[in-house]
């Protein structure tokens, strides 16, 4: 194993930087920057060390900065094993320099992610764990940090355990008959096997309906804003945004593209998008604008509906009901907004489904945001375990598919060493999402999307 | 005094960010980041401790990052006073997160160079090496870094330290004259005070003819490629920085304004500038680009002449002394280069002052490159101690003038009290220079340019 070095902060100049070495030979590469070796060998880990640093090379003996430098001894590490972490002056060049004297001394540069990688295979973490470091550092809002700490706890690793230690109890039961196969004895009930199966496919299933939050959350929740054409949807979003974002114009069928722009509602991102009004057209342009609306509110998991606050009740049932016949999908929150209201004068026309606002004075805006942000609470996104990779979902999607084909098989009365096959390869899949299974191509596949340094 | 905290690695994203917080209450408000407060005040100093920091706000505990934590208690930290430093997972959003926490539990965010300017005000470092860090961080070469590393170490202030003892020694002489005054006796012996006086004043004036090297090692040391139209200037500069800069053709006049770029040789940045060609020009546009060059050729250390190595030996000469005539400098370094060797047909033809190249084909760059190099070595720039902030040089500029008031004071007889006044002027710039003189309005100003963190 070769010993690594890479700068562990963000590039550039700064106060400080952080440059970190890990390997067997990490003490006795880095040793040979500080003056008396075995002084270096004899510095207590986990210490704090205030210390010159020299570039000896030449035979000369030239300060290159002070420094503090910290041991600490494998597999006390974050990468379990023995590790140098030297802060400096956040100098570029002192940077740069300090990197090339330790790949003088026989570091290598370190690859993307590879120190994590090196947690992992030392056991200091499973591979969900892993990824959920990568997630965490690039988290822009508190639910998407929270969903990766959770991860990075263990939380996703926890239910990977609870569903291998079910399979593996299938599995058994299966191979069990398989010993005795000569008998042809159904020694597993399979009433009892099929009711642990949909026990487990439950549990995936809901793994995996949780994936749309979790990539909702890195990406922000989309949130649609559309209705007929001129009652003011860009002039809602610039509202809510605070900022002109949108060209706003009284022309209805101004804006023909979509718009898109992200917002952090009380920890949560949300992605506003604003779209063209819904109307038959001639216009080619402007039905490409809304057919893309269309296409806009199928992906939004909110959809702002706005309406003109002038129209009679009966009208906007009408708009409402056309709505959610058109959308026929529980998991959406619509919200039905009537805009304009400060040109309604009689209050008594308002239906009770509707947030009456007027985009254009800022009024009630409060209101609607209270409504978005609900959606993250009804929806229970906090405290669900979501699955956030895309490798985690197509692995699980694999293992449905096994455990689909098993519960048939059983169903079915297929032979039993083919059910047990299909055991088998859901076992492997899920060895390979927690990384009790792992090749190069996968691991490099991981890693390789880290920063360096970490 | 304020605890004060900041994020003190490069902004961004990256692995691992350091956030320092330093002052009275540094241990109590981060703490309060931690489970147990009474834990972290019995954690050890300089131990760098491994631990979960929660968000306990609003009564819950949230986990924020695991992070690594070392605190330096005062006076044995950068700053002289109790410091905490946070290594947590190089996320923007925990980064703002920790910031947020900390402010909300009674940290004040830190100014730019708010850390560097408690150092000094606890007496940890002196000013010119509190102004050595920020130089130090923005080294972009060896020598740059050479220099501010020997500013750091207290090389200047050693220097400074000496020439105090020295104005003090004569301040106390003539002092000691004006007690007696009554008995208009001259205690200090004339010719010895002169003597001191002129030794105080090469002094400084070796002092204040290295701010020329230290501004030039900062910004470059300015080479201006420089000769008649149509030489190959440009030819050459694009050949040395081995990229395309200058727009080349053999028209003579292509290059009308001066082309600059930087370029590290050997340790030290160069700035090389590649002018227009020196000759009689009607041209208004030309004439004005002419006219920088000559100007180019006030402001440059190097010079390199460029002249057409087909001319014969007694034109070359010619043109060398009109060059040498014209600048007039002792401290310029001019090289002369006989370009387009390959069209000489005949090498007996060439004469010894000049390096024979081809900056088409490439040929005996080196042989320049190492001309131009061996300039630093001449001016043994490394060795000597180098001025390199314009304050230091305003403030010995004063110094030498009150020298010289000082010295003719005492020629001519005038009063001991009006000599000795002129010596405390010089004493009091040589304290606000080492800053034991120092008003807020001088501190915001050098630390004002520090960056945030430092």
């Amino acid at each position: 194993m070769n010993t690594i070095c890479a700068i562990a902060t963000p590039a550039g100049l700064g106060a400080t930087a952080m440059i970190r070495i890990s390997g067997p030979e990490a003490f006795g590469i880095a040793g040979m920057l500080f003056p008396e070796k075995s002084d270096f060998a004899g510095w207590e880990p986990n210490r704090a060390k205030f210390a010159s640093l020299y570039d000896f090379s030449d035979g000369e003996r030239n300060l290159v900065d002070q420094v503090v430098v910290t041991k600490f001894a494998a597999p006390h590490s974050f990468t379990g094993e023995d590790v140098v972490e030297i802060s400096c002056h956040g100098s570029v060049y002192i940077q740069q320099q300090i990197i090339a004297l330790l790949i003088a001394n026989g570091c290598r540069m370190a690859a993307p992610g590879e120190f994590t990688q090196r947690a992992f295979l030392n056991g200091k973490l499973d591979l969900p764990q892993a990824e959920a470091i990568a997630d965490l550092i690039e988290a822009q809002s508190e639910t998407a940090h929270h969903a990766a700490m959770k991860q990075l706890q263990g939380e996703l690793s926890d239910k990977m355990a609870v569903l291998r230690e079910e399979l593996l109890q299938m599995a058994s039961l299966l191979e069990l008959e398989l010993d005795f196969s000569e008998e042809e004895v159904e020694f597993a009930d399979r009433t009892k096997l099929l009711s642990l199966l949909a026990h487990i496919k439950d549990e995936v299933n809901r793994l995996l309906q949780s994936y749309k939050w979790g990539t909702m959350l890195k990406n922000g929740i989309p949130v649609a804003i559309v209705g007929e054409p001129n009652v003011g949807k860009s002039t809602l979003l610039n509202a809510l945004l605070q900022r002109e974002r949108a060209i706003v114009s009284d022309i209805p069928g101004t804006t023909r593209d979509t718009i898109e722009d992200t917002f952090l509602l009380d920890g949560t991102l949300f992605r506003f998008i604003d779209t063209a009004g819904i109307r038959e057209s001639g216009d080619t342009i402007e039905r490409i604008g809304i057919e893309r609306a269309y296409d806009t509110i199928r992906k939004a998991a909110v959809i702002l509906w706005i309406t003109d606050a002038r129209k009679n009740s009966q009208e906007i049932e009408l708009e409402l009901s056309k709505i959610t016949d058109s959308i026929k999908s529980d998991d959406k929150k619509i919200i039905l907004i009537g805009n304009k209201s400060d040109l309604l004068s009689d209050p008594s026309k308002r239906i009770e489904k509707a947030i009456y606002i007027s985009a254009k004075k800022g009024e009630n805006l409060d209101l609607v945001l209270d409504e978005i942000n609900s959606f993250v609470k009804e929806n229970h996104i906090q405290d669900i375990t979501l699955l956030t990779s895309e490798r985690h979902q197509a692995l699980l999607s694999g293992i449905l598919a096994a455990i689909e084909r098993t519960e048939s098989g059983l169903r079915n009365g297929l032979p039993t060493d083919l059910v047990a096959e299909d055991i088998r390869m859901a076992l492997h899949d899920l060895g390979e999402l927690t990384g009790t299974i792992s090749s190069e191509d996968i691991l490099n596949n991981i890693f390789g999307k880290f920063c360096i340094g970490k």
